[in-house]
């Protein structure tokens, strides 16, 4: 398969090019790293993005950030900086995407733990998560040609603890190699409208 | 209790009324009815209307447009409506509207059934109600003061079956005296990041 991964420079798209990359033909891109540069909250950037690469049969997403913050200190412009980045930015690419699949393609979102498992200063994350779920489980009932959506919601990476830890108190930790499990399934399956939970 | 109600001009604001209005003082908002006009998406017109009001014993909003359209059709700004409007409304009013709050008091916000039974043109509708349950959920654990929040999460009301019937095939109606029972338990009740479901 040919498969399109926006996202591939961070610690989670890493572990997608590890499952698929022996397997599949990569096409990488990501704001400040990959073969493309491009920034999924950009409309233009985005189609641009797609025009360039062409028809493929996978397009998975392992982009977006959220507002980290305490609660009582969250104001709605911040609020917006996931709405805008991880949720539209992802929505985005699922509706524009679409066109540029083969029959039977598929489209992998990230979302994440904290869409079931609130922290701390977590609620920009938990609400934009939980959404793009939602978004996941609505789309797979209308997309065309056999085409399949799918999220994969990692908990924390063991190799993200030094820097994330702190945020995370008791979590359990997954492997890069579990969460990359879990994009192949995604890709290589036949399941659509599902949250692959790696947790 | 003094309450504020954000939305009371609508089917799900009334049944919010007739279920508390005996009980309680309730101070009506809404875009175009109440006793104080206000619009949840602009921040002014929300710091506006809190101030106007003073502190309160509880904060419910039943407020809020979605966008509906085929998902092969949907564009991003369409989708950024129920950002902005539903989602980004109601975070806001929690945002802000936790200030003016006594001691112990409470926000119920309103998400809906589609954030767990998707139905064709209701991608916008799903994600935007998903984030609402997950930011009641996260934002529980962090509020101060004792101030709680939940959602109410009403499926299609009997009295709507005529105007949005044919886009929920197949699915029960609720009666809005079942619906404002909801609303009371989330304001009388002690309980906080709850997901009142009333289907």
């Amino acid at each position: 398969m040919k498969i399109l991964l926006i996202g591939a420079g961070g610690t989670i798209g890493q572990a997608a090019v590890q499952a698929l990359g022996s397997r599949h033909e990569i096409v990488s891109a990501g704001r400040s790293s990959g073969q493309h540069r491009a920034d999924l909250s950009q409309p233009d950037s985005l189609v641009a993005l797609l025009e360039a690469v062409g028809p493929v049969d996978a397009i998975i997403s392992t982009a977006g950030n959220l507002h980290f913050g305490p609660l009582t200190e969250m104001t709605a412009e911040q609020f917006k900086l996931g709405l805008q980045d991880k949720l539209l930015g992802q929505v985005q690419l699922a509706l524009a995407g679409h066109r540029y699949l083969n029959d039977g393609g598929s489209i992998t979102l990230t979302s994440g733990v904290l869409a079931i498992e609130p922290i701390r200063n977590g609620a920009n994350a938990t609400a934009v998560n939980a959404a793009i779920e939602g978004f996941v489980a609505a789309a797979a009932i209308e997309l065309p040609r056999g085409i399949r959506i799918n999220a994969v919601s990692p908990t924390l990476l063991t190799e993200s603890l030094p820097t994330y830890g702190p945020f995370f108190p008791g979590f359990e930790t997954v492997s890069s190699q579990r969460v990359g499990l879990a994009y192949q399934r995604s890709v290589e399956g036949a399941q659509t409208g599902r949250v692959y939970r790696v947790m």
